[in-house]
């Protein structure tokens, strides 16, 4: 049976120290499995062993059967926001401790990617949510995002005034720093921090989590993930629309922000032992036993 | 075409004081559809108005093609635990404040109830949880939970601790007040007070949420309502596990709950204008317009 | 005995409709008990009656034994930090809702503050911030807050990286969305949103709330008021040091901000039947008794 | 100069496998240093070196110049009750992980502690509070409680109903699991699991603390350590009060808990290079530096 990942890009976050090292071992597991290496070309830069090809990273998704990314979270945000529409599967390495969605570790890159492009891997599909910026009836920006869609306050404005709808019918209108929209894979960025709850995966839910709401009744809420969310800012000086924290779209009042899940999921592979609770425990420091009383 | 509800069960909190004219009031709009109704033998001793039959409570499920219940959220747990296996659908007519299962108002009975008999209304299924105790291999006890099932601590015993397991996954061990399982449902009730999130009842999840638990990282988590949850409880002199806050069931150390979704939910009748948002703007005080800052 | 107010300061929140005719009482109450009126250019502009004198704002302080605030919160705060250093009594009268500093209701306004010029009044004296913004060794901004003093992150940077030092003894490195560092008075305002607690004001305490931090043992501190507590920004696109939200100074990796009680207090004087619990309990929706179970 | 601590009373946790071991550096270190050494009877009976004296351990306080507790924060909070009337200062050695209380850890004691009974230590005091059950106008219990007092439900009355009132005023009527009025001291023990702040010992005010509160508003409020708290059980079958979690007193409906500052502190002796922060920073997991992003 041919190697059914035949052209790999490979990505890296390129100002980490490690990477061409990290980059060699990578590049060299793929020819060893008889793969074509491609890279972009900021990658293809910070390598020492050139990919059989370099191109713009925009190019990758309709070459690629698999896409390498070697680096933190952010790093596979933004590659799994850009290889979703083609559905190339994502592998993401960690440089440094290891992420929520970067979960092999540096140390047991070759064993594991190994057996990865020997297919034996599971499969996860991540919902991930489409948002469009309206001005009146003009769409003036469209973003994907993977953890969260985020409407909050500028530099000097203070808080933001909001109206959340949901499939047409108003949920509530709040006073906060910010809202967040967030997928099951972003319930464990930014909104944990905003005190939402961590979601499973697997359930078809999208979390809406106030930051710092003026109400204290003004809590989580997780509803169906094939809902429409229209946040309209109702009044707030220079407030922002941030998808999974890296594309910023600037507000005016009485623009609306409509999300709703992106036609297609993004593809990760894991290793055949993934463990999503196992992950989630060591990045939350949950314990394995109670912890001692002083 | 017939009336579609031919055997109506009334069901009342019975230390209610305005119980009885409510009864007149419910089993006049029934007789004028052409009903029978049945009543609970302790319904009936408070009613002014005699039943076409009274039995026992038990009894009802299987003769029934529809339940009123008349009185709080309380009352109506418990009349939708025991009409489930039967498919009964319930209506439920608050005696005093709203609630969020009795959303018919005092006031509007008579034309509420009216249209509801008429065919008018829409039906939402709400998932309940199907909870059973185990010491070894025996299963001590059994029930079913609308709102939730709870692990906690007794009157002495200090915190519990106990270890969580989802599908034969382990989660986390967590020493803690408590750990609370609830269903959509029930995330607006008890969950919520222990900082767990709002969950619209669309959503096939439950949430656990730990209560008052000894390691700040322990929040709230939603998974799919198709898992198969356990929790062990490791160490607690006289913890209990609540359902529904109504059955309480004696844990021993090294007892397991063992908590899964019930093979049939609750089919509860609601107006046809119903909206659960405003529902819960209503109960949670939110704001239609932001809250006037000072 | 001759009247103790013998210069009083009137200022109003010049955009608020109803101002002209309360300031039409407020000054007719003033001069039937013998007192010279001043005001500050815009709200004479704004009034139907002359004040004996207009001046501008910040000359206020140096000629005024009392200062009637006609507003909401957010003009008692900065007359509070305009009158401190000159130990000009105010008295809060509120044009919408009370306010928590802001006390005396539009309705009451004639009676009550007839009742604070005779005398029957008492003082409360509220702690406020004196903030510093360092840059190396250079003050590049100064300011002080009755409520609170924000470090936070800016329109684009994502989280800020800041260190937290308490009279030179280092306490924690957070990352977060800001920090707040609150007086009693402050625990009511933006501190409250971030979860932190109500501190009573006559407690001698400061805290810090830290705005959706990374870490989740990052939890709100109460400290001594004596206390000097240093704000390092380690890390942070465009931030920005906030007082009450009315001053804003931008900081650069590195700046220090220096935060310790101010040298005078407020002086805010309150009707001779002030409750502050039960301000409390009105602008926090608490029970007078515990809510009905639904 | 004659050793300050002539009379030593040594307590441990008695069920700890390596307490014998500890008991001998202990006296070892003690015996050095010219103290007599006095031990209750049962720390005696786990001991294999013999004290100067086996006492009644209620009989310690009156003889001891200095205690030193050997076991966990447990151990040290029943111990800090005993020896507070008597001011005999504290020192507690920890057997597992670092307390919050016991700071010495078993790997330095025999350095550290030489170094306290020569003097190099500094002394922190405490505040404790002391509580008062009672039924109509008589006092039907008392205790002393080094971190907390709480109201709480037993197992099987729901939640329970109070009113607070704090010197007299009314505060709020409230439907909780609980409500915890605790010392900073208790502010990192029980009151942080039901998400109170953090409170530095110097600070003095002692915190309420609702556990799952029915009503969202209900935050946690830090008052003057100098009030006198009334905690009325309004409603609730078999309702206890606990002191420390460690003393337990059945409430009637219509109980009163009267609590407040004990009229003597606990003496804790810290090594000189004590550092409050550092401490919370370790049992928190507080960041030296910000946790980095994934």
């Amino acid at each position: 049976m041919p190697p059914p990942f035949k052209i790999v890009a490979v990505i890296g976050k390129n100002d980490a120290m490690v990477l061409p090292e990290m980059l060699e071992q990578v590049v060299s597991v793929l020819r060893r499995h008889g793969a074509t290496v491609l890279m972009d070309t900021r990658t293809a830069e910070a390598s020492h062993v050139p990919p059989d090809e370099a191109l713009a990273l925009e190019a990758l998704p309709a070459r690629a059967d698999l896409a390498v990314v070697v680096g933190g979270d952010g790093t596979l945000l933004s590659c799994a926001r850009l290889m979703a529409a083609n559905a190339v599967p994502l592998v993401g390495i960690n440089l440094g401790r290891l992420g929520f969605l970067t979960d092999i570790p540096l140390a047991g890159t070759e064993v594991t990617l190994a057996a990865i492009l020997d297919g034996r891997h599971t499969e996860e599909r991540r919902v991930m949510l489409a948002a469009e910026v309206r001005h009146g009836d003009v769409v003036t920006d469209r973003a994907l995002a993977l953890n969260d869609v985020v409407v909050s306050r500028g530099t000097h404005g203070g808080m933001v005034d909001m109206a959340v709808e949901v499939d047409g019918s108003f949920v509530y209108a709040m006073r906060a720093d910010g809202l967040i929209v967030a997928t099951p894979t972003g319930s464990t960025a930014y909104a944990l921090s905003a005190h939402g709850p961590i979601v499973h995966p697997q359930v078809a839910a999208v979390i809406l989590v106030p930051v710092a709401p003026h109400a204290l009744s003004n809590r989580p809420i997780a509803i169906s993930d094939s809902a429409v969310i229209t946040v309209t800012l109702l009044k707030g000086k220079d407030a922002v629309a941030h998808c999974d924290g890296q594309a910023h779209f600037p507000l005016r009042e009485g623009d609306r922000v409509v999300i709703r899940r992106a036609a297609y999921p993004v593809r990760l592979l894991h290793p055949e032992d993934h463990d999503h609770f196992a992950m989630l425990r060591q990045k939350l420091h949950w314990g394995e036993t109670p912890e001692p009383l002083g």
